[in-house]
């Protein structure tokens, strides 16, 4: 039996455990994890990235689910799944694809992946870039003019 | 022979790859890697952290080269790592401790690890958690009206 490969997609902007959580469950469901990390230019549904992709892509890399990742193409985001011909693909509770419409989408390609949305987190962290941004501005937005590169933490 | 171990710490408030880099090079040089994530109550020499305390300690643990990961002591910075009894404890080249003081500390505990300061990841990368804040303050700050937690992403 060949190993069954699960495709996830996403920003990842500012990593937490809401991305955590979407990235296990998606590993859960077969055997290699592939991780296709939105590119800075495709980013148009939403805010504009805080990190730049090389650095999102490298963060992503680094999580235990993930068994290999890569940046999205720029002008044709079915180029990598053509390549890697995923069995699964798996959408986050919040992300905004059209399951069937990207079902269809895929066939024409010749891809008949399982398309399986991953259901929301059930901590109650701060699962969501948007949140922390929000959180950083109300905490810090204020005395901003403290904020100094020489004091760098690790 | 025994596993070498070791022991890396810090806040980790907002995963960048200086973070990654400091805990890549501290596992290379042992077998186990147990890192110590910095309790909220107890970052007094910074502003206090954006992400809390368990949030952080979560992401940290599903790093790859992290093989433990556990909050610090409220109370006795020490304490974790008299349990852990490390070969070898790493320091941020950005962490305020002076090596000289804390070997001392740890040897009237009964503890004698090597300290090896981590040098600073050659990368250009935005590494440092202030400096993400800033960059977020700078881009977002102005229309953080715009923020809502109806629109999150994963």
């Amino acid at each position: 039996m060949t190993a069954r490969r699960v495709v996830a997609t996403g920003t990842f902007d500012i990593l937490h455990p809401g991305h955590l959580f979407y990235l296990e469950e998606s590993k859960k469901l077969g055997d290699e994890l592939f991780v296709i990390v939105a590119r800075d230019a495709n980013v148009k549904h939403k805010p504009h990235p805080i990190i730049p992709e090389d650095q999102r892509l490298s963060l992503v890399a680094a999580l235990k689910p993930v068994d290999h990742a890569m940046l999205g193409d720029q002008t044709d985001m079915f180029l990598p799944i053509e390549r890697i011909r995923p069995d699964i693909i798996t959408i986050g509770f919040n992300q905004m694809f059209d399951e069937k419409t990207l079902s269809r989408q895929l066939e024409e390609r010749g891809l008949t992946p399982r398309i399986v949305r991953i259901g929301k987190f059930p901590g109650d962290y701060l699962c969501s870039s948007r949140l922390v941004v929000q959180r950083i501005i109300t905490k810090r937005g204020h005395d901003h003019h403290h904020v100094s590169e020489n004091e760098r933490e690790p």
